[in-house]
């Protein structure tokens, strides 16, 4: 029994007017509109031939419903279904034709709490990738990960390298030698996923993957002009870890999103996950200038799969380090 | 009687389909529209405080009307117009009101026999500069000069520097030690004109100034997205002289158009005219490719500013030299 | 009896002059100098955390040696190797020891007789990813692609698809619908390997990927400032296919290297491969300038894996087209 | 009596340890060293022709010796100097001969109390703008301003438009509709100085240009790898007023220096000054990120040019304002 997962592929997010994200989205950070369906937009970046990245829910509170890992085939979808399953996880199914535009897919609560989906199959659509006419903004590519605090990352880090096959590409190890925060991945980028000390299950943030740095100076030039320079949280600079030219935005519901360029190969199985000091300086910021205390402190609430209710959080077990030593 | 000349600042150019005009200057290359008037497109570039840099008349032939000089005042108005006509030299008022959103002009036939503008107001509008949600292809930001074919650039040369108060960046020599072709400024950029020798007087391309090398690439990706890759004659490449990042497209009627960046400050007076050899290879083409034929041929027709009929041209005074050894 | 090809991981070239070639590689293209060894130098790109991925051996003939493929490790070594001993190639050991900085690894003559190489383990070394201050020229961050000209371009694409399990991002169809040409990737990039209608087999480039489209162009300029204009072949520009921005330029024995920057992810197994007509111009050249008949002609000789000398070349099978129909 | 001021064209600062200047100046922001001689660093920028538009030299405490300003001839020299003296200024010469490389030129403390030196001649040098070889760090091309903070900026801000010729491109109006702070040129860019509203006279930073938005970027890189990111200040961020893509960072003495880049061509005299409200926070970073308290706080200490002492300072005449509120 094994199963494929290829990649992060999709978040659903909720948010409390389709309008003001659908003007963010798309003017601001320059997403395709696929289309709007039943109360949702349905996203995708530049060169994405899939229907959508991202989907944004009209609802009365901004939340996370679930964040999506595409597999290789419906057999890998049963076989990780039913892993699950031998492991005491309940797992619910949404067959073909319950969610616009993808296959048949199971959310299951994982092992930090988070709401995650599988699907094997999702639509594919024209890709727009030489359609240089139609970019603008931060001209976004591509869904690159999500990001995560939780309140056992060290746990968390275990079951996704020994029972789902993520490899590690970089972590932050803490003053006991514990691992802090970690950057995993199943595409052989730095991350599909990353977890984070901290109060959880909560997102931290998703990240979208540019094409180059200018992209990311011309998308702050855009944003500022319409208006959304207070939604520029931190950034642009560079991490030491990941070595990620970033830029961190809120979008009108305050759901965090990562524009992101930089990272490097990570196909092979001889290369040595990178250990970050908690207290090195440059891991979070190799140029220097520090986050804000927002940057720390907030994240987006995530659903339970089963109730549909947000999922209690707790303490970060590790001991809690001024803002200024995390990423 | 002394005159201040500020800079190269309008062209007249005749096209003949104001839409095909408007899609190619606009969503390829940026230029923002002022205003449609009486069968004239009027545009400007990005940074531009003023009404327009570039007219698009509507007319039966692809012809260049006249090139413009803004000067600092009236006074210095008078005064130039006062300078041609002691020399001999035709002088064509155009009062105000005569023509749209200029002050009170006058038009002459330059030493080389081409059609030449000089006005000292004109309508001021909305700087566009940092609304960045505006911007679209090649981004260009304002004008920078006129590039013109001579027959006998040294007398031209002669006359721009030592009457018109023009000063020299560079200058390629001949095996004569001849001025075979010359850049002169009055801003303190590379140049406001230049002259170079062919058959004259032509208009060989009018360059617009883009504020970095990515939106030139950028630029070139919208052209082609935009169907316009048989536009592209040659670029991007750097010069040797000048500096110059550059891009050549020819628009919908074959006016050449220099999307343009990477020059220098050349306000000192200790500033010495950088010498190139014609035989120097890297003076046109820094990085070694060679520029495509049509490129050294082809130029736009000048008009006469009093009869409005093309203006003839002669052989170039020099030796032509082959195409690879001109810039 | 399975194995799994991670990605296109090193070629040996011979080169005349070590001296040239490491002021043309180092300075002018940024590669890092593992170390000279032997009469060799061992070159990686700025965030190759092996030992090297570029040998250049001095020799009499520019020819090329070898190109090796990392495999996820040396059970699969055993598994490939089997494999085409049982499909009649003859496959040749080099074992641990033999080659410096490099596992044991076997070579083959492969269906279109290029000399390749398998191997598991090349030694780690320091990455050099975030020492920003020994970056220099073009930046190389890392190997990409081998792009080849064979006589039977169909019949090696059959065999690179269905036996060693690689998959089709792009593809040129001819008229006759035949395989034109086609882009095969093991890593989700658009290819570890092309292949081209030509005569063969030579090794048309070897592609080294930059991190952003200013790398390229400051990498021209350090060229041609370090006397290199004549190295560059062709761009920069975009092709359709693959939607690369790239430069082609010859080392000083005439190998070309492809810079190469803007591909896209293709990890998904519903990503359907890209069809170009032959006849499609922007195929080839997104913004329309057509490549030198130097770049279409001319390619690598390659030695046969067992007796050292050069493979003979056989002409292309199907129709040769103008080299302006070439990508 | 008149007198043409050209530009801003070096300042002189003291500095405690050359050897950690040079490291600085050269690896990190890339100037050009033209020599060390007699216990000071002459740097210039890579499009420079002249010998040096900074000096470092080795003294005991970091201050700021004298800002420097080209003018067009020595008759404009002597003019202006007798302007100075007419108006209560005492004057100090500098004979030729008696600084390095530098002709004759004439020290005043100004209105503001900072000390200015004025010069018509400098020798002249090999410029590098195409030595793209010798080009690291944040590649600095030129000198482009002087930013001060005076005690009372719309005394100063009158004297230098009505009695020294510059013009106003922005200025910041305070809620009394004073001029809070003023940025003033004479070659046609937005700036050769600027002054703030605060304790003065001080030198806040000189204003290096860089020719792109990506040698900033990458100069930030540069800087952390060489363990400079502790002397990353501010940025990169965009300026609203200016329209600046800049970067703060202190030299190893605290003298703050500007990477610049973005600005636009203000040649024109009918180019209306902008007007900022010191509320508008566009004004100072249009993309939002707050400046650090040590930006607006601190600057450096100014000599009298006739006493070599420390200039004391004066508190500002306008309300302070919360940091945040001010450029």
């Amino acid at each position: 029994m094994t199963f494929d997962i290829i990649r992060s592929a999709r978040a659903i997010l909720h948010v409390t007017d389709l309008e003001k994200s659908r003007d963010f989205y798309i003017r601001g950070l320059g997403f395709i509109e696929t289309e709007e369906k039943d109360g949702a937009l349905y996203l995708r970046g530049l060169e994405e031939h899939v229907h959508h990245s991202l989907v944004l829910k009209k609802a009365e509170a901004p939340v996370v419903e679930v964040m999506s890992y595409k597999v290789r085939s419906n057999e890998d979808l049963d076989s990780l279904a039913g892993f699950y399953e031998q492991n005491g996880y309940r797992v619910k199914w949404l067959e073909e034709g319950s969610q616009h535009a993808v296959g048949r897919a199971f959310r299951v609560q994982d092992v930090a709490g988070l709401p995650l989906e599988y699907f094997a199959k999702m639509e594919t659509v024209e890709r727009m990738l030489q359609r240089y006419d139609l970019y603008q903004g931060a001209k976004v590519q591509r869904i690159d990960h999500f990001n995560n605090m939780v309140s056992d990352v060290e746990k968390t880090h275990d079951f996704y390298m020994k029972e789902l096959g993520f490899s590690c590409s970089e972590y932050t190890a803490s003053e006991e030698e514990k691992v802090w925060a970690s950057w995993l991945h199943r595409k052989p980028s730095v991350h599909d996923v990353a977890f984070m000390n901290g109060i959880g299950p909560r997102l931290h943030h998703i990240g979208f993957w540019l094409s180059d740095p200018m992209s990311l100076i011309h998308g702050c030039d855009v944003l500022a002009a319409l208006g959304y320079s207070s939604s520029i949280e931190r950034g642009p600079a560079r991490h030491g870890l990941s070595n990620a030219f970033f830029l961190y935005v809120r979008d009108p519901d305050g759901h965090r999103i990562e524009l992101y360029n930089g990272d490097y190969l990570t196909s092979d199985p001889d290369f040595k996950p990178i250990r970050w000091d908690l207290n090195d300086k440059r891991r979070q910021t190799f140029w220097g200038a520090e986050a804000p205390d927002c940057w720390f402190n907030e994240a987006s609430t995530v659903l339970d799969v089963h109730t549909n209710k947000p999922v209690p959080t707790a303490p970060a077990k590790l001991k809690q380090h001024k803002p200024t030593f995390v990423i």
